[in-house]
Parts: C-alpha cells; sequence; structure tokens
C-alpha cells in the first residue's frame, strides 16, 4: 500500500514552498541524437539544478520540515555524494548545521562539495548496514534530524517539483519518460505526480542489469547482493526503499529496462559529445534505456539527466 | 584601413539568411562561477551551435555565397577542425560538395565529425603554410569556392548573428565580452559588430601568452612562431588575418590579456565542474582571462563558449 504521507498535495505544498530557491532547469535536445535514438529526446537537465542534481529538491523540502515541523538543529544523512551535498547546501540556505555520513569509496568531487557547503563528515565502510547504523548512531547523538536518501516521504514529496515542471514545459510532447533508478527516490517521486496526474504517459525504469527490479516488482523478489558493481555511483544501492516499491509497482510494473555497464558508458559519451553536457553516468543511465533499449512504440520521450557530479579525471 | 566588404549592412544581410537555420544558442550563468570570479559572467553557449561551435555561422554564410553569387558546385577550406566541421554541415544544408585540408595532428573528435557530413578530406603536414598552399593547389583543381577560416568577409560577416544574438539576449546586463583570440574571425567580427553598436562595451582579447597579440596590435610586429604550442588547439595559429586585424586594433588596442596554459587548464576545470558544460579548451580560454585577469572595472561580462568539441579521452 502507497503510505498517505506521499500525496500530490503534499508534492504541490513541497513544490510551492522550495520553487523560489531551486532553479527551474532547462530542456535541450539534439538531432543528431534524435537520429541515433530514432525518436525525440528531451532531456530534463538536472545536472544544472543547484547542488548539480536533483536531490536538491527533496533535501530542501526534507531540511524546511525538520525546522518547522520538528524544530531541529540540524539535519544528518548517509550518501555517496548527491544526497549530502543537496543536504548540506539546503541546511545552509534554511540556516541548519548538517553531518553526513560517507562511504569512503564515494567520488572525491562529491564529497568536497559537502565540506564546502559546511557540513561536516564521518566516513564508514562502503556497504548499506555500515551506512545506516552509523548515520542512526550518530543521529540519536546529535539530535539531528535524519534525512533518509530515498525511503523518505519528505523527499519523494520534495523531489515531484521535477514532475510538474516536465509536465509544464513538455507535458504535451512526450508520450514516455525514462527514469535512472538507485533506491528508487525519485523514480517514485516521478510515477507517483505524472502517473496520476497524466497515466497516458509511460513511465520506464532504467537500472543497471545486476539490479533484477523487474523479480523485486513482480514476485517481491530481492537482489541478494548489498552494493551493485556499477560505474553509475548513484545508482550503487541493491535495494528499492519500502516506501517507494508500491509506488514503482503500480505505475511502473513491466516497465523495466535494464542495460549493461558498456551501454552506461556508451551513453555518457554520446551525452558529453552530442549534447556537450557533462553529466554523471548515472544521469547517462536513463539515456541508455531509450539508446539501446527503445521500445517500438516510444516516439517522444523525456530523459531526466539527474545529476552532473563528476570527478574531473574520469573517462567514460 | 578596415575592408568596404565587411559593414554592418552585410552582417544584417548574413544574420537575416542564416537564422532559421542556425541555433539561437541560450546564455547560461552560475552562482558558484559567479563567486570565484568575482563578477557576473554570462556564458553565450556557441559550444551548442550547429556542428559544436560558432564556425557555423560563417561557414553557412559562405557556402550560401558560394552558391549564390558564385554559383560554386563545392567549397574548400583548410582546418584543424571547427571550421572544417561547420563548412562541410553548411555546404550539406545548402547542397554543395565539401573538400576540407586536415593538418594530420588535428583532434580525432573533429576529422570524424566532417567524414560524418560527408566531406572529402586531405590531409596535410601541421603548418599553417602547408595547410594554405595545399588547400590552393586542390581549390583551382576541383574549382571550389576557397572559405579561408578567419581572413575571410563572408566569415566574419556571418560571425555577427553572434554578436547580434549577444545584444538581444544580454545587451542591457553586460559591460564587457571576452573573447579567445585565433586567426581573429570571430573576434574582429564581434569587435566590428558590438563595437559600434555598442562602444560602450569592452571588448577583451584573450591569447595564449605565446601569442603576443599586443604587440601586433600595439607595433605591428608579428608573433616569430608559425603555429603556437597550446592546449587550445582552435588558436594554433600565430598570425591574425590581415582582414581582422584593422578592425581588432581600432575596437580592442589595449584590451589583450594574456594567459597560461595552467590558466587555461583551470578554466577547463571550472566549466567543466561548475557549469556542467563540456567546452573545448579554447572557449575556456575566453573563461580563463576574466577567471584570472578580470580588470577590476569588470562587474558584468559576456564569455563566448565558442566551441565543444573535444576528445572523449581528454582530462584538462
Amino acid at each position: 500500500m502507497i503510505s498517505p504521507e506521499i500525496s500530490l498535495g503534499e508534492m504541490r505544498n513541497a513544490h510551492q514552498k522550495t520553487s523560489n530557491i531551486l532553479h527551474k532547469t532547462p530542456i535541450l535536445t539534439s538531432e543528431n541524437i534524435d537520429k541515433i535514438v530514432g525518436a525525440h529526446v528531451f532531456f530534463k537537465c538536472e545536472h544544472l539544478q543547484k547542488t548539480g542534481s536533483f536531490k536538491a529538491r527533496g533535501a530542501l523540502n526534507s531540511a524546511i520540515l525538520a525546522k518547522e515541523k520538528f524544530a531541529a538543529d540540524g539535519v544528518i544523512a548517509h550518501s555517496s555524494g548527491n544526497h549530502g551535498q543537496a543536504l548540506a547546501w539546503a541546511a545552509r540556505e534554511i540556516g541548519l548545521k548538517c553531518s553526513l555520513v560517507v562511504p569512503k569509496n564515494a567520488p572525491a568531487s562529491k564529497s568536497a562539495a559537502m565540506f564546502e557547503y559546511g557540513a561536516d563528515v564521518v566516513y564508514c565502510e562502503p556497504t548499506a548496514t555500515a551506512r545506516e547504523q552509523t548515520c542512526q548512531k550518530l543521529a540519536k547523538e546529535l539530535g539531528f534530524y535524519n534525512v533518509e536518501p530515498f525511503n523518505c516521504a519528505s523527499m519523494i514529496n520534495g523531489h515531484a517539483s521535477l514532475g510538474f515542471e516536465i509536465l509544464d514545459q513538455i507535458g504535451d510532447k512526450i508520450d514516455s519518460i525514462f527514469l535512472s533508478v538507485g533506491g528508487g527516490g525519485m523514480a517514485s517521486s516521478i510515477a507517483f505526480c505524472i502517473g496520476n496526474l497524466r497515466p497516458d504517459i509511460n513511465i520506464y525504469l532504467v537500472e543497471p542489469e545486476q539490479k533484477k527490479l523487474n523479480d523485486l516488482l513482480s514476485n517481491d523478489v530481492i537482489c541478494p547482493v548489498d552494493t551493485l558493481n556499477t560505474i553509475a555511483d548513484g545508482v550503487r544501492v541493491a535495494r528499492i526503499g519500502s516506501l517507494c516499491q508500491p509506488i514503482l509497482k503500480q505505475f511502473c510494473n513491466h516497465k523495466v529496462i535494464s542495460v549493461s555497464e558498456n551501454e552506461i558508458r556508451e551513453a555518457v559519451k554520446l551525452i558529453w559529445t552530442r549534447l556537450k553536457q557533462r553529466v554523471e553516468p548515472t544521469a547517462a543511465l536513463a539515456f541508455a534505456g531509450i539508446a539501446f533499449h527503445r521500445p517500438a512504440h516510444v516516439k517522444n520521450a523525456a530523459v531526466i539527466l539527474c545529476g552532473g557530479n563528476v570527478d574531473i579525471d574520469f573517462i567514460p
């Protein structure tokens, strides 16, 4: 069952509260890419969002909630990068402290930015369990509001502003949307928002092939590993949040596309060289779904370029 | 003396003839970059122009001229990359053949694109003399219209649409413009167009330090080398076109900024990581001018990101 904490009303509230601080990110297109893909692709540029990823949307909504509803002194989270950057920025924007638990294999560019936004950073082992346990312990000690990266209603409601913007900007042009899926925070937010408002738009979930999301959505069989070995560092978590799963099951069942690591690399190359946008591999994951596995009826698709935080020496 | 072939009238004609085929490229800004630079920077995104550089503007105007005025079967040029791509594309757009003379050290991504647009490619030694001689010889043999990369009135008049767009988009906001200078085609076009229409806007020329443009503009002393050893491959030509020199002397004298190779590399990194735009080093050259040598009175500047064609394995 979908949590009653997640609703179009809360999504609209979040959009209203955050839109004057966030960017309304642009849409880019490329005739070159359209030819290669065989469909019109509209790229929603969340790598140009504050902090370089869509995470700023949910993080800002969550930090506002922590302050207004829970009167917290600070926020805390575990993050391999974008969530941490976004929360550190959001906390600074609205005057809260911020502590972040970071796995020690996180990309250097991402943890550097957390420091820049003034957060305290604590390193931990790179497993989902170590991240969550370290974070919960520290949250208790500090009395900070714990903002889960994806399994969190305020994050999910906050990300929906991305859905509203897409409908406003290109809602009359698209037949489908392609989303990268990690823990499912953004995917469930867009699926709930657009799935309810525009059920005619197909919402495709794109995953690294190891994740086996189809099994999870069809049979509740969870991928046996803790962390995926993928170049797309933003979706290394193997699980899907318990708040996200019923939403994805309702709106995106049988709409999972699995892509190989090589396809992700090729997708990065296409976006870098044709669109000239320096996105991170996790953003290219969504594009790999349509570039290499386009369902035949997809003619006009939105692809969310979810982030652009990638180390300077990374070559796809 | 400035050639009578170069005029605001011809520039307006070219703008009118080409604007329905070219992109009106967007302007991007970044609060992060503004903080680092200490001024508002408006990036004019010519790396998002057709063929990935501003060269499409002049090349299209030149190809139209070759067909309409000279009834040529084809166009020919020598180019290390962007000019060739642009001319190959322009020729295809208006139905002409295209041959290109390319120095054998040109970036692979650039010559690959020339083939893609259907041009014939002939390689030559990487010197200015070899390029020009090979091209002139071949032009004669084929009977094709020779489109000089920078010392060419139709290129200079054609590039001016970039100046009109900048004035239209941010003319009320800027006090200065920063331009990368190679042979001087774009620089003289913008200098003539904006220098005449808006003499209150300061036009700065940014060069790799080896070029010594100040000597050329002040004392007519030409840099003694043929080709500059710079990471900015689009401005390796050491000379300035004879059509360009009097324009730059009139509108940009005492406004030359020399930057080091390391500053160009740092400028690429800032644009890649903060603006998320994968521009080529020659585009970052212009930004290095304001980022590391900002004249104190510059508060609101346009920087032209002239191109985005860079090999996938390039790391700044």
